[in-house]
């Protein structure tokens, strides 16, 4: 299991990735099967954990992580942070050695694309969720490159993005659903959970819950290239009684405000391949709002567990007849089809099919090396 | 050989590793060794190419270089500049599953420390030349895992930067002596040619010039890093009479410059692993002032072919004794040490040497798996 390192596993904050790795990771234990992850230092896992990486890439301690680039005199070399790129490197290399010495059956890889260019290289197959990097059209050329490798799609909509790919499975994601508590009683309030980025809407969620009467409370990670977004779309609309924002919080801190919120609202205007936020809701017995965009029309059941919407318009008409909703319809949709153990089986008929067939559909190219002397 | 892609091959303006590993190639066809070269498409060579990334990275045609990132609804896809790391881990990538397959008998990375990680799978020895990479300090992790690779050090000085690696040799940078004419007769002014970073001393040079009373010109890339530097530094002084800014020039347009002036200045303040301007001066029969710092000293025979200063008083004074100096004798230093005939020759024992030794030296790991079977 090849896992992110932007955040220890399991994250306690931000980290969605992270999370499904470390979701995955544990069920696949608990189900009996050996697994070895690579993750940053930090991780709390019941697989055997490999580290090269001390600290995971969001959480180097300062003064390093912020250091400025430049020439140190003392040591007649440029200082400056550590170097991502170079980080994650070592670390799928560390991965795809072992992999290329016939350790592993199987490497599940949720790095991005970056470990894709091991993929003719080892000894078994490398399997990618991609956890939507097709979406930023500048991984397309990597991507084509290595199409005929497995990839499973979080959600039949992730497809979009990149059509050529060789999907084996969609396989959606999965959330510990015990850490979320049921509460069939709500509030009045509306949430937003995510990242405070224009494609996810926290803006027209402010503009629903104005229209709608209600209050809104947003949660989530403000990144640096938004902050100026935030600061001239969202944060004028702060008055501390309609909207309120509560920060960036943990799934741990964010579970007291799923469970009593009338609705999430997840109005994105881009092909979310999945919606983390949108299962979490779920779990606690919580109604989504949505747009009919990416994965949300495969999450939510349109007139049970929450409604899909096309416009604005429609968006405040659905805070109206929330009551025709069932708590109990929500939770169950998230149990049923969204839980850890749902997800580890999915991918575990993924890994068993790859393996047996992997002697047949592998990349003509692939092996050939293995038994080829090297030039005298 | 496995060239760096900013620039496509050989170099038209700045491109210092693309020349090397350009001259290198040349030289290594023309001793008769059969080569493959991967590089930037619009790459010229008489060795057998090979691109995938169908535009050097600096050279990407516009708009497409400079595209925003940014939400396109049109394709619902994030837009953007083309990704240098996915087209460089393809590019590379592409090189070593060639070498997977044993068709080299070695591969010569000039690719910073990217390629290292792959230096483990393939059938052949991978030996890297850094070109000062160990200079910044964020590369030293992944350099300290893979120190057991083979390493070619540009001077003696550069294994300073990081001294734990498996140097093997040092292999001094060379060019193509037959592109600078030589010159005895010498014109008034000093010349500058190099990146406008503060480690390069242009600041240095412009301060020796005026105390000197000598005219100064300045040519070299200005990075976007450095701008406010130039503007702060450098431009103030730029009066057109006394100091002038040639602007980026190509190896071409520099030669006239080198070819009349009375000497190159190099007053560096870093441990710069080689200095190919300097090598250039020399060919054209100009003399060097250089700070004691980095390959300097190796590459300039002190008192013959320039001088080699520990102050900026020094090197005031060492621009009144350049008649001293023979240009012959510059001419003859480059001629028989910094040749790229005579680097392919030190390249061409490294290979030997790598291949002849590979069976007994390679990583104890490194080849088993080829010959171990996929676990059941």
């Amino acid at each position: 299991m090849l896992a992110p390192i932007s955040w220890p596993l399991p994250p306690t904050g931000y980290g969605p990735w992270e999370m499904v790795a470390s979701n995955l990771t544990e069920e696949l234990v608990a189900l009996g099967h050996e697994v070895t992850l690579f993750a940053a230092g930090g991780t709390q896992s019941s697989a055997t954990v490999v580290t090269t990486c001390p600290h995971a890439l969001q959480t180097w301690p300062e003064p390093l992580r912020s250091r400025p680039r430049a020439f140190d005199p003392e040591t007649g070399l440029m200082e400056g942070p550590p170097d991502p790129r170079a980080l994650e490197e070592l670390h799928i290399a560390t991965c795809m050695e072992r992999a290329a010495q016939g350790r592993f059956d199987v490497v599940h890889s949720h790095l991005h694309v970056h470990a894709l260019v091991f993929g003719r290289l080892i000894s078994c197959p490398l399997v990618t969720t991609l956890h939507g990097s097709a979406w930023t059209k500048s991984n397309h050329p990597i991507l084509r490159a290595y199409r005929e490798l497995p990839f499973v799609s979080l959600s039949n909509a992730e497809r979009q993005l990149l059509g050529e790919l060789n999907y084996v499975a969609t396989v959606y994601n999965g959330i510990r659903i015990e850490t979320f508590d049921f509460e069939p009683d709500k509030e009045d309030y509306l949430l937003f959970a995510g990242r405070l980025a224009p494609e996810k809407g926290p803006d027209v969620a402010i503009e629903v819950a104005r229209r709608a009467g209600r209050r809104l409370l947003l949660a989530g990670l403000i990144e640096p290239q938004y902050q100026e977004f935030f600061d001239s779309q969202i944060r004028p609309h702060l008055d501390g009684s309609q909207c309120e924002y509560l920060g960036l919080l943990s799934q741990q801190e964010l579970a007291p405000y799923y469970r009593k919120a009338a609705a999430l609202l997840f109005l994105i205007n881009w092909c979310e391949p999945f919606g983390l936020t949108a299962v979490e809701a779920q779990a606690s017995g919580t109604p989504v709002i949505a747009t009919r965009f990416g994965a949300l029309p495969e999450i939510i059941v349109d007139g049970e567990t929450g409604f899909i919407v096309d416009t604005t318009d429609e968006a405040v008409a659905a805070t109206k007849k929330l009551d025709t909703l069932s708590p109990a319809a929500c939770r169950e949709n998230a149990e049923s089809r969204f839980s850890a153990r749902v997800m580890a089986r999915g991918y575990e008929a993924v890994y068993a099919s790859l393996i047996a067939t992997h002697g047949i559909l592998r990349h003509p190219d692939r092996h050939t090396p293995r038994t080829r002397a090297v030039r005298p």
